[in-house]
């Protein structure tokens, strides 16, 4: 096996196949931790995680700082529409100021494409993207990893269709990534208008717009959220427009492969991009991938302390 | 003594007398633990207890987060308007996230009675409600309830004046079941327009809109927080009213019991329910009230860990 | 050496000079703590600390937040904004709440002159002023002069030149207490229009508009954050002149001594107040005041835990 060397998890794209399955079995091990009586390890006692987040995101701050206190760390939440960030300080400032405060670990959501990887190269402390723009997302994908290889023992081989926005979605990219640099077959179904160009580049196998072609041979889908919070009013008809034509439903689901699993990242838009009865039923892992995250992040944070060591 | 077996605490209608007073006997022992130079305990080291609050709420969210901290717990706040419910994410979905985040208790404030009670047969752990709607908010009652007890060495007998809006008050509501079950004699004193209906079958003993019959031989005041707050600029004229006719002063206190207390959930409104000189003097027992808030919180959710771990 | 007895921290004006250099030397012994593997120490553990901000400042409250978690202290940030002073609780009840609660340390930021000191006058527990007004902000001077002792190894005989909005800068105010009370020499320069009348009285040796007089001899700029954010379309033309009149550039420190440290209290504002070049540059100490901070906050809340145990 392989060592960790990174101080920072920027991204699936600069990851080895071999870095991925190194962090998908600490998650084992960490996930075996979230079954004890008293659900804590020692790991990162005296260290501090700065959870530094630019856009608003509970599920992902409330996963990264369960699990930083799982491994004793202690977390200092920072959003930043409330902080320095509206006397206009910049990314750069506040990364160097969360370091000269001694902190350890800088977990970052920002809505600029780059920005984690940008903080990484002025700072010397550790950094882990929490979400940057569209580009990636990559603790997502690596928990959707991870649930897949639970459920199937293997990655190689598997056929994996993402339906959705995958032009704006940082989750289907680092999905991307990861999954067919561990020889997953990856289709991508959209709407046309929301299929980026770039795509043919990125090793997918597959791009659809037909729902149908999409899921006929798959062994899982990955639903993604559909973002029409803006506008509600108008949106209805479009809503439903969408829930028709690729909305994931029990009837869809007669048609695929018996033990296909339905993956989503939440929080899930009932009866637009999933009906209630596939999200609640048997073939739905979306809380397995809940409860797989905080392992995972425990896995991450753990590597990366690991990491700034070595490099130190 | 009986032995505690319930996973959640929804309300004090549904405990028996019995398990009020097992709750009152645990607060006692953590309120010892309160006086000590290390005020902590390790009864909840490695669980994780979840702050979800729709409501804002800072008194009773920092009361359960200085709780759960002194019995070692980790502890999540997630306040629901700037969380996934921006994203119309349901209570349902948002309460079986937390629980696949391997979390141990959610405490729930929300505005719609019977939440705590909806979200407690939807997720397999422990819910403990912290105020829904006009329903219940049964910790403060509990808290009210512990107040009386250690100032009068028993809850029996006891006649308790509650003075206010009963009718949206989940604390009047709380206590007036607490305390019928413990076989206090409760009045409850309001404008008959603050007074809800189904008032009598709740164990009151008394219904008047008169203060001074209310509280002529009562053992203790409960006072109500009255909420001017909206359209402020109109309500000077209706609060002096409500001073002048309901208001807790020292004038009125001289008629009553000379061991008279008073008591207020807080935050006080000075000048409008209570006047300064009753909430500052002897006879008040509000502070108490808020110390207690701390042990009773602690005895709560150490017992609901309790009945979890028994029905599992 | 004295003994520390003082069970609040409100301002330098009211320490002597031996206090002050109590809390230096404090402050060494925790910085080392900073460099450990474990950056942790025992010292508060089972004490609450109580962050009670009235004004926004995510770098002051995450600097008492890390440096009260290295304590072992438990932390609960109350973000009065947020909180029952929405609700038109006044800082007294709030504080005899939190007192109540059985919190041991209330750091207060507040946007009234003398807040800290009059809450102080109302609880038993223990007050560390963390702003209050146009007032002091002691912890960020005794930072300041801290890093000017690691620097220099002393204080006394130091040049000092405070630069900027000296008027309404209680960075300035408590700077200037704390230096002169130390036997620096005080330099204030601004617009004559941002320099105080009682400015004589405070122990400042030189009061000039002239930057390049401030700085002729000093040993140390503190440069002060300019507040230009409200208007930001009309500012500009504004900012640029105070850019060219008092801007600290790496023009204007070619003048003064060789071995001249740059301070600024932060967040900084590049190209107003001071340029990019200097506040990156190897005269700039901007980023060892952050760490500092952390090390005289350790030593600011456990002395005055000390003092609280001997004033009971």
């Amino acid at each position: 096996m392989i060592e960790w060397t990174r101080k920072h998890l920027l991204s699936l794209e600069e990851l080895t196949r071999e870095e991925i399955e190194l962090i998908l079995d600490n998650t084992a091990s960490f996930k075996e931790v979230l079954t004890r009586e008293v659900k804590k390890v020692p790991a990162l006692r005296g260290k501090t995680v700065v959870n530094l987040f630019y856009e608003p995101s509970t599920r992902t701050r409330v996963s990264f700082e369960i699990a930083a206190k799982r491994l004793s760390a202690d977390v200092i939440n920072i959003a930043a529409e409330t902080s320095s960030a509206r006397k206009g300080e910049t990314l750069f400032d506040t990364g160097r100021n969360i370091e000269a405060l001694k902190a350890d670990i800088i977990v970052l959501r920002h809505s600029a494409s780059g920005a984690a990887a940008m903080l990484s190269r002025h700072v010397n402390i550790s950094v882990v993207n929490a979400g940057d723009g569209w580009h990636e997302h990559p603790t997502q994908a690596l928990l959707d990893i991870f649930t897949l290889k639970e459920k199937f023992g293997r990655i190689e081989g598997l056929e994996v269709a993402i339906v959705g926005d995958i032009a704006h979605s940082r989750v289907a990219r680092s999905n991307i990534w990861g999954l067919s640099k561990l020889k997953a077959k990856v289709i991508v179904c959209a709407p046309k208008s929301l299929i980026p160009a770039e795509i043919e580049q990125m090793g997918v196998s597959v791009v659809t717009d037909d729902i149908d072609v999409a899921i006929a041979n798959a062994d899982a889908i990955n639903v993604l959220r559909m973002q029409f919070e803006r506008d509600e009013a108008d949106m209805f008809p479009e809503q439903l427009d969408y829930f028709k034509k690729y909305g994931i439903t029990q009837e869809r689901l007669e048609k695929a492969k018996k033990k296909i699993v339905v993956m989503h990242p939440g929080p899930i838009n009932r009866g637009i991009e999933i009906s209630s009865e596939v999200a609640d039923g048997s073939q739905s892992v979306i809380l397995d991938q809940v409860t797989n995250g905080i392992a995972v992040r425990m896995a991450v944070l753990f590597l990366v302390a690991q990491g700034a060591k070595k490099r130190r």
